[in-house]
């Protein structure tokens, strides 16, 4: 069986999310001591978590574990980047020195933090949060040629996929999907506009921080790209391997990884946003263990979060990545846990309704 | 030395936050190893959290403490309410036995709950988590009479300047306002419709479950309260005697007394909100120690914010009350403070910029 094949022998396995643990996680909330309705999305969060781990109430994830992916982007030749390659390794070494913001964030979350190198260009010092995966030393150009090979895009999303178990295996309860890659706002543009139709000028952004020249060069070669390669939409390696990032293939690999095994991942900025479109693609079902973390302000973001029909919980003007977005929402998914398994009833209160 | 002295000698006595810290806080936030900004409003509330602390970074909020205040309210006799007011004495049981809304987020946070009875009409057991500081067995009828009278209301905002100042000699470091009280929400609007001088119409919405038919009667109890007594907005105590509620006036105080203690705090829902104006008005520096934890759907929470000028964190479509809209932001400050406090520099990261 090549990888392709095992790609889509684990794609196939995933499970819808269960309706009946849904059902009754509604039915439960509704007898909860509070004006039926009174805690909102809270209520349906619950629902949701129920409907993952199937049992009502679900229980309080406790063990959240965040992981950043990280690959470099041949598109830097074609200068849509203020940044130099080099620094997406900078940064792999500062979230295995615990100190930037992914890991300031995970600590208060209460979550672990691992980084999964599928395609770093240079070469990164060995560490225990470090998990190698890489499937080659960044993707090619895609304004030019396709980012990657079929076969390549397949190993990156089971890369995603495999941590997804390993972590779960080792009591994970609750994934956050986090990207790291110089200039991989332009293939998660690309990603985006493939997936979803939209044109370039409606789903490219200033990503790190272009400016008005930078950002309409950016959406050019978005544009010439998508012409290019005019990837299928429903062919989700097709379109990973044409314009997306290793990174971006191995997100889409955490989705369907944590759908299999049951457990709920948020989703974090564009690039994760962008990487579940192209779950979606591989695995409609495995999108049901998905939620919104936060919208980025990046302008595709809000575009993949429509297509995918995800209503992101935090809007905080955010556009980091790493993974930051994602791990602000921990809390209120604990607390929408929390709420369901742990309040009275009107019942129980001795009040009559 | 009477008690509206007493008031008005602690109100004197807050001082602004530090903006020299806040600066501070701006420009470490701005070498911090991310693109500038691109935490959002993250940034802004890990410089707000300095100018509260007077000092930067500020420590990591680890001790927060939710004081949901209680009161019973003589405006039911116009039938503002579905709920009878015993049900205000049976909720403060279910806090006080850990399991309603409040206890199960403040679990997540990490957050104490106190519960301070100003103002509970029925006979209430003992219970280590109540403070008994009763003002009277509810307010008097405000759509027929001043609600309490001044020194009433006054002894209510001492009552809550001290227990924030209790809590945070006991070493809270992180204070959020709750509140309890069957019909609330009509005496919310009349503070609102006070402080601001908007219409009944714009500022009373449904509470716990008002229908269409019982929204108009409310607003129209509202309306003819404000006319009735023409509170001045500009006397904080005259406005939350006529109209308030006895725990309206100690969330008042929570504020003025975090500010004393320099502690910030995080405002929850329309009753929470409502307060905060009156805090305002008792002591304008004050506030500057507040953040709005959500918006609440109760529309008079919206004009509420918007004339105090804070932008509320979370917006998820919650209306309990209780806290629980200030406690899911509890986990937000935390990650702001950690961020500012946690993260290297560009330059240690040794990024050129």
């Amino acid at each position: 069986m090549n990888v392709e094949e095992s790609l889509a022998r684990a794609c196939a396995e995933v499970e819808p999310v269960d309706a009946a643990a849904a059902e009754a996680a509604r039915i439960r909330c509704d007898a909860l001591v509070k004006p039926p309705g009174s805690l909102g999305r809270l209520e349906d969060l619950g629902v949701w978590l129920a409907s993952v781990a199937g049992e009502c109430p679900a229980p309080v994830p406790e063990r959240p574990a965040a992981v950043v992916c990280a690959g470099d982007h041949g598109v830097l030749a074609q200068g849509v980047s203020a940044w130099p390659s080099e620094v997406t390794g900078i940064m792999v070494g500062e979230f295995c020195a615990d100190r930037a913001a992914v890991n300031a964030l995970a600590r208060t979350a209460g979550a672990s933090v691992s980084v999964l190198d599928v395609g770093v260009a240079g070469e990164l010092p060995r560490h225990p949060l470090l998990k190698s995966s890489r499937i080659r030393n960044g993707t090619a150009d895609l304004a030019t040629e396709a980012a990657m090979s079929r076969e390549e895009a397949a190993r990156a999303v089971l890369a995603g996929a495999g941590i997804a178990e390993q972590l779960a295996g080792a009591g994970a309860d609750l994934l956050v999907t986090g990207d790291m890659g110089i200039g991989n706002t332009t293939p998660a543009a690309c990603l985006i506009g493939a997936f979803t139709g939209r044109p370039a000028t409606e789903v490219t952004g200033p990503g790190a921080g272009a400016d008005e020249a930078a950002l309409a060069h950016k959406a050019e070669v978005v544009d010439r790209a998508l012409a290019l390669h005019s990837p299928d939409p429903a062919d989700g390696l097709g379109v990973l391997s044409a314009v997306g990032g290793l990174e971006h293939a191995a997100i889409a690999g955490l989705v369907i990884g944590a759908a299999l095994e049951r457990v709920p991942i948020l989703l974090d900025g564009v690039s994760t946003v962008a990487a579940a479109l192209a779950a979606r693609a591989l695995s409609a079902d495995a999108l049901g263990y998905a939620a919104a973390g936060h919208r980025s302000t990046e302008p595709g973001a809000t575009v993949a979060l429509e297509a995918l029909g995800l209503e992101p919980l935090l809007e905080l003007g955010m556009r980091l990545g790493e993974g930051t977005g994602g791990l602000l929402a921990v809390p209120l998914l604990q607390a929408a846990a929390s709420a369901l398994a742990g309040m009275a009833t009107f019942e129980e209160a001795g009040i009559a309704v």
